[in-house]
């Protein structure tokens, strides 16, 4: 699905983002006016957010009660601390980020055969070395399944994405920072070094 | 602060937790009823979640509409592959993790002092090497700062914390997890394995 706010190269980026990361975060809002924040396994197919779960439980009370809904992924890279630009002032410690938030409506997928498609792409995200019979509704063991488990799509009306990799840095700053970032050399030290480059606003 | 639903030994798992985790999702709802997820690194103090940034934004508007928010901190150990437990079925793919939800309102910190003692927390958490003048709101450079940047304390009036690591398993089953996971001994696997079994209900 093309979406008006991103080119098909962000679009891209977001959808690869997604695919790389096994959950995220349902906010849904209670019949008390209260949200909820739920941890949820999740693919993105086509331009909509999945996620199963029980026909029970909370979220989906709250989910009877308001079909609106946020979703969001998020993944830091590194935590930049205040000395990389800074010998005296915590004030500029901060972290590097990719985040994507849905806004959207939640409906219940009940097709069986959709059932079964998405869950192949739950599968081929999560569990890519297969071993496992094909998720097919007309074998009885998985029709059983299938309809025992509850499927839900997110539907966005939007989709923000903030990939915060220092893109406000004057030029001399960025290279500095890219350069300690590099000397730590931790954890994704040197991928978000890479990714202030690929972001920097310059180079584009 | 003591919380009668966890007991003092769990109450220290969920501060560890909390404290090991730089950052978390907070869920509000905004003046026309819909929720919102945002991601925030944040501190976890006597019972308390603090997180901060700037006075403007959605994040903040939802805020002034509406104190009642959502904290949620998730992370993920392992992916469990279906055939682990079953040869044939895809339904036992599963993931095991710690998440923890807290359920509360929203209130500013306007004190100076309390802001700087937050922040210092901030600061022992997310760059525990040091490297910056102590923050202290007699000095002016701070000061200006502390009274520049917003923080927001959560008051939880329920925590919830789930920590899934197979403690459902009958014992054969749980073993022969354990002892999959330790074959694959992938990224946090052996963890994953030693959590399972200082979960296993059996074994406290």
């Amino acid at each position: 699905m093309r979406r008006k706010e991103f080119t098909v190269t962000e679009e891209e980026e977001i959808s690869r983002f997604l695919q790389g990361m096994s959950f995220g975060f349902l906010g849904t809002v209670g019949p008390d006016g209260r949200p909820r924040v739920t941890p949820l396994n999740f693919v993105y197919v086509d331009g909509y957010f999945y996620f199963h779960g029980s026909y029970a439980g909370e979220k989906m009370k709250h989910l009877q009660g308001s079909d609106v809904v946020s979703f969001t992924v998020a993944d830091e890279y590194a935590l930049i601390p205040s000395y990389f630009s800074d010998p005296e002032m915590a004030c500029p410690a901060t972290s590097y980020f990719k985040s994507v938030t849905a806004s959207g409506r939640a409906e219940a997928v009940r097709d069986l055969e959709e059932k079964a498609r998405i869950f192949t792409s739950f599968m081929s995200k999560l569990q890519p070395e297969g071993g496992y019979a094909p998720i097919d509704p007309q074998d009885d063991r998985y029709r059983v399944a299938l309809k025992a488990v509850s499927l839900t799509r997110i539907v966005p009306d939007s989709i923000t994405a903030k990939f915060k990799f220092g893109q406000n840095l004057e030029q001399a700053d960025r290279e500095s920072l890219i350069r300690q970032l590099q000397e730590r050399g931790q954890n994704r030290d040197q991928e978000t070094a890479d990714l202030m480059r690929q972001y920097c606003p310059y180079h584009t």
